[in-house]
């Protein structure tokens, strides 16, 4: 398989991410990374080219720019050609820790949608932080791809969290659950009593009913469907918090004398297995699910750790084929998905 | 000043209820309290009935009720005499840690709105937990009242809030932040988008732009207006995120062994300073602001010390004429907001 890469995007950009692919070749035999970027930066980087070649591009697309813009005049960027490289076949999977919005609006507009997928979700997998919890992590989308949702949105990302889920986490009949204000049926808005309505009369779905944003890490489904706006506040809500106590804590240790410092080396391996429970690192990227091909985006301030580890999850993703089984069941005969089996 | 009390409300309803009472009523010498409940429940829990009426009420509405229902068919009880007696001006403000729909229909069904107010909204104080801040906490609505809200009820928030900061926690020229997926003044969904721009002409207001979510607790503003949807999902996780931290740090603890229990120990004032700035007791409880009196819920969970220091909030507000400044301010002729000052 060959992954298409974007070298410049990211805060350690190219460092971290020649770094972290150079770690995955080493990894997985069967990958062969194609490098986009400036080859007088990247090239003095690469210890060992084995599996690895460097593709000139003379353009970068910055964390600010504006987005769609960016990607229709910047047509030799490291995220542009990369994303080329996937839609002309020369590539399976496009990876990136740049600009969020240009890599998504390059997965959308130039590695293009599924057939039946009406807009793809930004897709996370997130903690499970429950102690004695069988399962690690859950799917979670849309985290953010899109503001606004319509109920055959939400429906469509139900079924492509399952097959992330089924496929790449490897969970049978997964559970599926809608990010809701209340855990009873008829809790929500508008758009949510319907969709969770219609998710209800999926039969080839497991779903489990309403999940509200406080019970997210506590792992009472495997797949969290919701709108991209609710979604995207819940997830940095919980993203704020775990960070405002890692400052409370570290504050607390700063100023709390001796004392304060002997106690947080004993406690160090719990605050350690805390943080790698938290760790984006953990998890890998972020993936826009309803695409023709993986699209992955990571973190910005991603290190080498975390790219290595986005590389795994794409290497899983081509591996256990869940974009031609998704593909297969969004053919056009299933586009209400009310006809399958 | 007099406050009618649902003593029936709340998981330890009435002992926690009628123990804060007796606390807040040794506090304050100026308030004198109506106790709406079961006289053979309430009566032997009065330590001294000084300032303290009970009254007699046969009904309870319970916590899963049907809440419009229940206000409607439920017309002697604790929650309904209690609401009646601040709406025939037997009392200034009602407080009850019952049943939050029913508390908020009461609220406005029968104390009633404020001329010129659409929709109240749910107000909570937040704790601001960046460390060396100023400030201690910022209002944050609605935080759930509505579940789904237009423009002009986001403009009626933002002022809400304002006066609330003003009056009752005593900040100058309040910070007013809108909660939206991003910084920048152009972003977020069609609502959103629109309630920036005319909050950014509110010349009465000093708007300081949007806040996401995930930056909620860092202090960047002393109020939070956002439609009641996104304020929910966005605390809801806020506080299952705080919840989970705790568990994990407890859970580490208890199966670290000897060494993690005494880290434990010498970390104590640390955790405790934490367990403090997020509890629920530190804040008072939650105040459906638009109507014509204070109308406070605390959390079902409360215990007496919660009570106490909601009922220390209500008197603030009762003291402060918060409400009587909102209503001369929504006065018709101000219905707009564009003609003040």
């Amino acid at each position: 398989m060959k992954i298409a890469v974007d070298a410049m995007g990211g805060d350690n950009a190219p460092q971290a991410i020649v770094q972290g692919v150079e770690q995955a070749r080493d990894r997985f035999k069967d990958i062969e990374f194609l490098l986009y970027g400036d080859p007088e930066q990247v090239k003095p980087l690469v210890h060992n080219d084995e599996r690895i070649s460097l593709v000139k591009t003379t353009e970068t697309i910055s964390m600010g720019e504006e987005p769609v813009r960016a990607i229709r005049h910047k047509k030799d960027s490291s995220i542009v050609r990369a994303a080329m490289a996937v839609k002309k076949g020369e590539a399976d999977a496009f990876f990136s820790a740049g600009n969020t919005g240009a890599v998504l609006a390059a997965g959308i507009f130039i590695v293009g949608r599924i057939k039946g997928i009406d807009r793809p979700g930004l897709t996370s997998v997130l903690p499970i932080t429950q102690p004695g919890s069988k399962r690690h992590g859950f799917v979670y989308l849309d985290s953010g791809a899109n503001a606004e949702s319509k109920e055959k949105n939400l429906l469509q990302f139900a079924h492509l969290g399952r097959f992330y889920a089924e496929n790449v986490l490897g969970v049978d009949h997964p559970r599926v659950a809608l990010l809701n204000n209340g855990a009873e049926a008829d809790k929500g808005d508008t758009l949510h009593k319907e969709v969770h309505a219609q998710l209800a009369q999926q039969k080839d779905l497991n779903f489990v009913g309403n999940v509200e944003s406080g019970d997210l890490l506590f792992g009472k489904a495997d797949v969290v469907v919701s709108d991209g706006w609710t979604a995207n506040a819940a997830l940095k809500a919980t993203e704020g918090t775990a960070k405002m106590f890692l400052t409370l804590i570290k504050d607390g240790i700063m100023n709390g004398g001796l004392r304060a410092k002997l106690g947080y080396l004993l406690l160090k391996p719990v605050f350690h297995h805390i943080g790698h429970l938290m760790s984006t690192s953990t998890y890998g990227g972020a993936v826009l699910l309803g695409l023709n091909a993986p699209v992955v985006k990571t973190h910005g301030a991603s290190d080498a750790k975390a790219v290595d580890k986005t590389i795994e999850q794409i290497h899983e993703m081509i591996n256990s084929h869940v974009i031609e089984k998704t593909v297969a069941y969004f053919k056009p005969k299933n586009v209400d998905n009310d006809q399958k089996n």
